[in-house]
């Protein structure tokens, strides 16, 4: 199944995800049919941006597209399959957590693709350089979904559901967590009438530094070095904060851990 | 003390951070006098690129310079300072965690330029965007100091001791402990034939996307959608790892105490 026309897409769900999405579609050359969402303010918006129709109602949701694209919360994507009756044409979701077999029974062709980062609206990005994770149910299906994929972004994989659920793990860490910490840090300076500003070169070539170096390489700090004096002056400066306290301990010793099972 | 003219300096150290900094120091028209190290390879590596005389021998270090930098670890500068006699000039320190008065009854001007940035030899940086926080034990040290770091850096910071340290401390959260989530995430990666490149464009957005948005305002994340479900799996997928797991536990329940805190 190559893609030689453009595909008629209904797009459910108007959030991030689905806006960026969206676009990239449109760029190439692929019609959004009509944009479905619970909330009426954020479909209206999205498909005012695409120029179509949209729906809050699921009887509504139109039957004559070739590929239905759920970009919803995982929970949402679960209540929607549940719900909706898919016409025999294919349907993906574009979580890292859910297994494609959640389409089983409701529709012929089913797959995920599974974009590895993270999205706000108020971002521009480039999908080009987004890691697409590619699943499918069938041959043809998975041929479909590279073609299209491959339109939208030159780092495409193909992986099974156990793989991409260890990607969007492994994410949580580099992403979720990542901005966690940098949470704390900006209230730890903001307490003390300090810019965060002041972390941005240092937050982006912490970043840019494990691109081409394995992060294990390349660990600095008082933990790294065993340096217990800056450590415990450290837990001293956050006896006001017991749960930033707590992290800072745990992670310092998590450091030391991973040290040491490298050099063992 | 205005700079009027180049000013003589012994780097004491020869690591990352005295390597680029000695390479910005020259940069501005300044003289790396001597390079001291107790590693002799690291002393005469960063003596031959500063075509400079190297020693590692306290006694040999030059009494002639202006000004003395103690690029070293806090320990090597507590270390330094207590064997050292210092002419009658000028000593500074690097460090985020240590007090300018290490100096105190041992040298007249003395004070600390703390570069808010991680440094690796083979990395490239340009000086110009990295925060410099400036203290100094007078005036006349202080200007000369704002003098200068002026000249390798457009973002310059008068700070004591108590805003310096809380700016350490917020960057271990934003570097060591970040890295070290880099760090889990690529090796749960590779246990699972999986490369790490594929967060790469994940890690720069995450960092770029805190550049003018606080962070926790652009939070995003299972722990941040109370997704117990996705939480549950992923806790899961850990239990061969107990620490990766229990990192997991508690950074996911930090993030929500954080948001319940904030809607409080």
């Amino acid at each position: 199944m190559e893609i030689r026309e453009e595909i008629r897409i209904v797009m459910i769900g108007a959030g991030s995800v689905a806006t960026h999405l969206s676009m990239a579609l449109k760029d190439a050359g692929h019609i959004i049919l009509q944009v479905y969402s619970r909330t009426n303010s954020s479909a209206m918006q999205l498909a005012e941006l695409m120029k179509c129709d949209s729906t809050i109602n699921l009887n509504t949701v139109r039957k004559d597209a070739d590929l239905y694209i759920l970009a919803l919360s995982d929970e949402a994507v679960v209540d929607f399959t549940g719900k909706f009756s898919f016409p025999q044409s294919m349907a993906i979701h574009l979580s890292g957590g859910l297994e494609k077999e959640l389409f089983k029974g409701k529709i012929q062709n089913y797959g995920v693709i599974y974009p590895v980062q993270t999205f706000s609206k108020s971002r521009d990005i480039d999908f080009k350089f987004i890691p697409l994770c590619i699943e499918a149910n069938n041959p043809e299906t998975e041929e479909f979904l590279l073609s299209l994929a491959g339109q939208l972004s030159t780092s495409i994989h193909i992986l099974n559901s156990a793989q991409r659920q260890m990607i969007h793990l492994a994410a949580v860490y580099c992403c979720n967590f990542v901005n966690h910490f940098y949470d704390i840090a900006s209230r730890i300076l903001k307490e003390n009438d300090l810019a965060f500003e002041l972390l941005y070169p240092l937050i982006v070539e912490t970043a840019e530094k494990v691109q081409g170096n394995l992060p294990g390489d390349v660990q600095t700090g008082p933990a790294k070095r065993n340096d217990q004096a800056i450590i415990n002056k450290h837990l001293k400066l956050l006896s006001s904060n017991l749960r930033y306290q707590s992290l800072y301990s745990e992670l310092s010793k998590s450091i030391r851990k991973e040290m040491e099972a490298d050099n063992n």
